[in-house]
């Protein structure tokens, strides 16, 4: 069975020593932010995460959720318990406003939970997971009646939230969904349709569970511009928050999935069910995204957190596992063999792992605190600038990070040889519960065309530029530290392709749109492998500052040197041949009919 | 459910027009290949897989093999009677010795029958596959008598054969194996030990199976200098070839796997099982060898179909399912929504696909090409170079034809977006089918120290410099024809850096070991762009040849030219990006002590 441990000192550095939270002390909802409270915080997650909810991933995978005849839902074996100890613990609320009864910690706080809870047991972390943002939504754009009937019930944990927005032949495009709102005449609306893959969407947790479901209402318009979103309970709720009726919304089954099998994937029919809109008709979009925005954060953090537990495990197994010698010779000459840490090629994919978890970890928490500081920073030009920033890079966190996070998980599987294929291991697990992050929340396809449609031009490319601005100053201020100065001049080169690849659209995106289609998956992952440059170089320069005031942990600091080295050398050198596919455009991609593609 | 058609026209393309396996009817075995029968056996292939294997993938997936208490095992519903056919077609026999029952055509026919088979129902296709490497072994190093015994009946399919390697501590390093075997009187030996992994290790498809056995005798050296290999069957067989009694073998149990569940993967217990030495006491290894060569090309060739069929049903989704808007303006107006088709993203992945399953198509039979001419090409000089050839890029064949089969099956599924997370749609069996051909016959870091180990510097370079050779005379020629030059000049740029990494290896490998080891798998990965880009720059220039005279299907072969361009612009640039990988050498690699992986 795979053990899991919350990586605390690797986080400890980040908030600590990386961002340097506590320096915002002066900002609203920081002052609490003690770095006593949030290593304590810290540990205490990590603890839970290890002992109580890691224990339950792999039984629940095996498992599932059962779908019974009445339309109820079980979640697997110790679930139910497990998610108790989570309410009571109060670790959903972290982040979420005190005067919604949740703890007014930072956003940087509430990810290294996610983070954690995502590793210990995805499955389960996507009940309370999808809340999140359901309850942004209803914070950004709910009556204050809503707010103060539902927020307080959801970031308490003592209900669950879920969102409702594809429908079997509506994924991508919501402007084709079909679900019907007909406004009833005590103002409530009257919900009618078929949800599908809804996460979450069934379950044995909660006694309520509240549905955001994006419909149309009668004489909206037939496109994107013609949806509305609306809150769904489960069960009916008094004005005082106690249950009344059933509401008319049924699972009509649970999906047979590749993965996450521990999480209850529904179909969720509506049939006139009472749904309370949210906000202004046909206005449902931007509610949507506010929702959808959290969301993709979140699954760029479980791309992180897959490759994580996978990579523990592989750690574990090349210290044990012993198979042949080491190619300089036998390093244990009293064994039959050497330990598999010895050989370079697996020692490449640990290094691999390592620079990819570690420096997402930081970037995850950087982008946290952009959220933070989008809604707290001191002055407009920084709040400004945060939301560029994070508004530019949530594309890039979830498409960049998953598709990493799958390649992690899978070449961690990869040590475990071909163990690792046995479903005991729970290594084919990782891979296969990791496979869903690249594809929900938007395909990362999606996600690709977001960065270069919306985001690159946003505000004349203001985003953009000011993360070249961050990255042309950060190099310039490596290059001054013999310690780092080899990672800052790759950075810097890498930079200049990612300012190449952004001006290659500029100039040619105009005449050619398909041109920024074809080019655009290469983008964002080119923005990716120079964002994760950055942070290395940001945590180099620390570790570098470390070790040269003589701070303790030597090992680990020099460890991040090493790591922050191998990135630079093997991964940024990616950056060129990405240009080089981007500058390819639109002509091969586009070039062939559909019947050339078909077997013949 | 997922569909299969087994692409015969670009087959016929390969075998016809770009290896033009008829001009090599001179040689022996290859006079009775002309066209007319390659291509009747090419259809009649395509059409049985189609049709008769195809329809069980899925349903052998869910329903898996069955393990009874007396240890026998039943596989997938439907499996027993197509085998049935698959036996009266004589399927296995196409490339088998004329002498031994076989029908002797080249190897290049038997590969298309392996490719398509493993397209249709790769968990069935493992049942026969696997022993052909098993008939290899016994034809080159066993007796007359046990060739004459075993051989014809297995050629014929009437019996089954397995390859018995891995032992629960021994995987890549055989030299730690266990199972011991001791003479006995009558010139056979007993056989005891547990073997783990062993593919269609039991089964219900014939009523026997031919165990290939690595074991130990008493007295063997305690490495991989004191292996033996044994012949050890299910039922003791007369030597006229009737059934006996039941040999001491049995299966302990079947694995529980990520994936390829329709095929037995058993644990078998030896318990003083009567053997029979293939060969010379400790000479099981060259013998083990010969099996393992021609598996790993069958699992290149898996990793190849598992693309294929992806690719295949990722075509038609892409054609039915309808979601958004071109971004040049509305396709299909009447239309709610274009289809997937449309999206330069989709049609990024789609492109990708076609690029690297009809390169690999052609790499593959090329590789089968060189098998034949290694045994029957008309001096030692050709004989030579093609097994020079062969041994050089079997590993690359093997690791980076599995690398790319499943990161396109992977690829294939991403763009059936949610549906393709469903086990229902298909998709997603063939990433979990696709995972394990990376990790069977020899991981594919193994396969990258064979790479750079073992076949790099064998008789003094005499091979790369083969491989630099073509390529060399290729890039030269394809530069005189401008709808090829672009291709050529790109494909000579990345042999450069491919030149440029072997000199790199071979100046810093002796002094500093890890050094290989830790570019190995980039070398691997940039020979394999490299020897697809060959064969795409022979498929162009077959191409434009084509189009010059006047050839009728002028779309197939403007296709091949578009997606020749494809690949030469999007993926040949990775060989400058690898080369700098692979020059980064082994200081972060190797930098770290094993505490600084793990979790703290």
């Amino acid at each position: 069975m795979p053990t899991y441990k919350a990586p605390t000192r690797d986080t400890r550095f980040v908030v600590n020593e990386l961002l340097r939270l506590e320096s915002y002390g002066n900002l609203p909802g920081f002052e609490s932010a003690s770095i006593d409270l949030t290593d304590a915080v810290i540990e205490e997650a990590g603890k839970f995460t290890t002992e109580v909810l890691a224990p339950l991933n792999q039984s629940g995978d095996a498992e599932g959720c059962t779908r019974h005849a009445d339309g109820s839902v079980t979640t697997p074996a110790g679930f139910k318990a497990a998610f108790k100890q989570f309410r009571n613990g109060q670790w959903a609320s972290l982040s979420g406003p005190v005067e919604f009864g949740g703890q007014g910690l930072p956003h940087v706080i509430g990810f290294v939970m996610e983070e954690y809870i995502a590793s210990a047991n995805m499955a389960f972390g996507m009940y309370p997971g999808l809340t999140t943002g359901a309850v942004s939504a209803i914070l950004a754009k709910g009556s204050p009646e809503q707010q103060q009937l539902y927020a307080p019930r959801m970031i308490s944990s003592q209900w669950l939230g879920t969102m409702n927005l594809t429908e079997p032949h509506a994924g991508t495009d919501l402007g084709m969904i079909r679900t019907r709102a007909v406004p009833q005449a005590d103002g409530s609306y009257a919900i009618t349709g078929t949800k599908i893959f809804i996460s979450a969407g069934e379950h044995d947790l909660t006694e309520n569970i509240i549905h955001l479901v994006l419909a149309k209402t009668p004489d909206a318009p037939d496109s994107t511009r013609g949806i509305s979103l609306f809150i769904v309970p489960k069960v009916l709720v008094d004005t005082d928050g106690s249950l009344g009726a059933r509401n008319a919304v049924s699972c009509a089954s649970i999906e047979h999935k590749m993965g996450i099998h521990g999480n209850a994937t529904c179909v969720l029919n509506y049939d006139d069910a009472k749904g309370f809109i949210v906000g202004e008709e046909n206005k449902g979009l931007a509610a949507m995204f506010i929702m959808m925005n959290a969301a993709r954060l979140g699954v760029g953090i479980q791309g992180l957190a897959q490759a994580e537990n996978a990579y523990q495990n592989a750690v574990l197994y090349a210290k044990e596992r012993r198979q042949g010698r080491a190619l300089t010779g036998p390093v244990e000459p009293a064994e039959k063999a050497d330990p598999l840490f010895v050989h370079p090629d697996v020692r490449r994919m640990l290094m691999d792992a390592k620079a990819f978890t570690e420096g997402m970890r930081a970037l995850c928490s950087w982008g946290a605190l952009q959220v933070d500081l989008t809604h707290k920073a001191a002055t407009e030009a920084d709040r400004q600038m945060a939301d560029d920033l994070i508004s530019l890079l949530t594309p890039v966190i979830k498409g960049y990070g998953t598709d990493m996070g799958y390649q992690t998980a899978t070449n961690m599987q990869q040590i475990w040889g071909g163990h690792g294929y046995i479903v005991d291991s729970g290594m084919e697990q990782f891979v296969r519960d990791a496979r869903i992050t690249m594809i929900y929340e938007g395909a990362n396809g999606v996600q690709a065309m977001d960065l270069v449609g919306r985001k690159l031009a946003l505000n004349g490319g203001r985003a953009v530029q000011a993360l070249f601005a961050l990255l042309d100053a950060e190099c310039a201020q490596g290059a001054n530290d013999p310690a780092v100065k080899d990672v800052a001049d790759r950075l810097a080169k890498a930079t200049g392709e990612l300012k190449a690849a952004t001006m290659w659209f500029l100039t040619n995106g105009m005449a050619d749109r398909n041109a920024v289609g074809a080019g655009a998956y290469a983008y964002m992952t080119l923005m990716g492998v120079v964002a994760i440059g950055l942070m290395w170089l940001r945590m180099a320069r620390v570790a570098s500052a470390a070790l040269a005031a003589g701070s303790g942990d030597k090992a680990f600091y020099e460890a991040k040197l090493i790591t922050a080295r191998h990135f630079a050398q093997r991964s940024l050198p990616q950056a060129g041949a990405l240009r080089r596919e981007i500058e390819a455009g639109a002509e091969t991609v586009m070039g062939l009919p559909i019947e050339a593609f078909e077997a013949a």
